[in-house]
């Protein structure tokens, strides 16, 4: 069964509606071990204070979200995303976060070649990753439900995201992984295998939970509350802890409902729920 | 470059607000070689009548839209959908269509347990392709985009439905294949291998197209016009013509814009933008 003292708080659950300061001391007061906090939570404030108060929070950081887009029609462009990203890694790495997630952006503007951005992403990580094994922070390729393909993310199944891995570190020397969020990949039919497999590579260095609804209507804001959906979230964190996985199962749900939901409210929901949805009997 | 003549319209694209006699006539008349009707249209009718309608219209008919959902929670539903599917098929025999689609069914009523689906699936196209056999109509599944997978179609890549394929007729005995809907799987990292895989394997029996727009403001209802969205139709249209495919490119789009707007404009602008969208100069 997960508990929240194995559980994270991703801080896009609670909508970003109070300060990043209150939402820590939150998320530790319901029992959470792990927060992953977003940028716009971050860059401008005291990343150093930030993260000392997470520390004495007694809160561990269970990854740091996230990239700026890598794909660009633009030299310039990506040259300056490249540099945004390289700052927020440094920042992850202030926040002793296990991983920096990556999601990699769509087409660029005008654009129908999808091939050319993902070599575009792999080529920006390929830069990334030299600044993430000096920082000591691992990137974590997040693939996302392909109906965010165009717009947000062009890397869209788990053995794509490890594919690139395997190419951008042959060696393993470390430094990158992937993210798996249950909403993305719970639909495909090679999921259990490229659990497997991202274990078995060491590259499983995030584990995002939230659910789909059924309908699901609005393709962005209408993620699930654990226990609401489809998603058998049980047996996928059997999967993932079989792999040996000693990371927090984070949950991040992007809705309209939850974040006009008090967050004293979501947190205890969602530590309710963990115990009834998302469990295991072993 | 496709043209009309090489492209089929499937009905779903003008709304049903139209007699399927009348479509027919539509159809016809803006210069497209062949049609695909819907059972909503079908069924109820004089079937021998709607088929020699379209014959003595010139129109071939590249599609019979689809199936029943396979997956349930109880036998006696199960037995029910078999049989219309199995009407269906005879029907799809009499119309002269080059394939039945099957749009498999998502999750039955209360289930997480996706892996059951997918077998049900297979164990209902079992069935279902002796009678394919029989009445010498091939069956086409179509895998739907993962968007759907939960409550529409548990088949979501076409590497799956050919894995399907493979297992349900291991001797190539024939009488089932796939449907490739550019809508579906253009975000897919191995669809190029996917579409070689399916003519080198005799299996490519329909090829939908439509557009994916950015923004998509609706999961069911939101489908792009040829050469509005994302999609490289035209190279898309390529890989599809060198497997040596040699039925119609179908246009099929489910869209409240569309629906809206009169049969003669919407065939008007199918017909322009095959020339422009879809083209290839080989």
């Amino acid at each position: 069964m997960l508990t929240p003292a194995r559980c994270s708080i991703n801080t896009a659950t609670l909508g970003y509606k109070e300060p990043i300061s209150k939402v820590i001391e939150q998320v530790a007061r319901h029992g959470f071990g792990a927060i992953a906090p977003w940028r716009r939570e971050v860059e401008g404030g005291d990343v150093v204070a930030i993260a000392r108060q997470i520390r004495e929070a007694g809160l561990s950081v269970s990854g740091y979200c996230r990239s700026s887009p890598i794909p660009t029609d633009s030299a310039a462009t990506r040259e300056a995303q490249y540099q945004e990203n390289r700052r927020a890694l440094a920042d992850a790495a202030t926040l002793g976060a296990a991983c920096f997630v990556i999601v990699a952006g769509g087409l660029p503007r005008a654009s129908r070649d999808i091939g050319d951005a993902r070599a575009q992403v792999e080529e920006g990580l390929a830069r990334l990753l030299v600044d993430a094994r000096t920082l000591g922070v691992s990137i974590a390729i997040e693939p996302l439900h392909p109906m965010y393909a165009a717009d947000r993310c062009c890397v869209n199944t788990l053995a794509q995201a490890l594919d690139m891995c395997a190419r951008l570190d042959p060696d393993h020397a470390g430094g990158i992984g992937v993210a798996i969020d249950a909403y993305h990949v719970w639909w495909d039919p090679d999921l259990a295998a490229g659990i497997r497999r991202a274990g078995s590579e060491r590259r499983l260095n995030a584990f995002h939970i939230c659910d789909w609804l059924v309908p699901t209507t609005d393709l962005l804001m209408d993620r699930g509350m654990i226990g609401d959906g489809v998603i058998d979230l049980s047996a996928m964190t059997n999967q993932v802890n079989a792999t040996g996985f000693e990371g927090y199962a984070e949950i991040e749900i992007f809705s309209t409902r939850w974040w006009s939901t008090e967050n004293e409210e979501t947190l205890r929901v969602c530590a309710d729920r963990l115990r009834t949805a998302s469990g295991t009997s072993a």
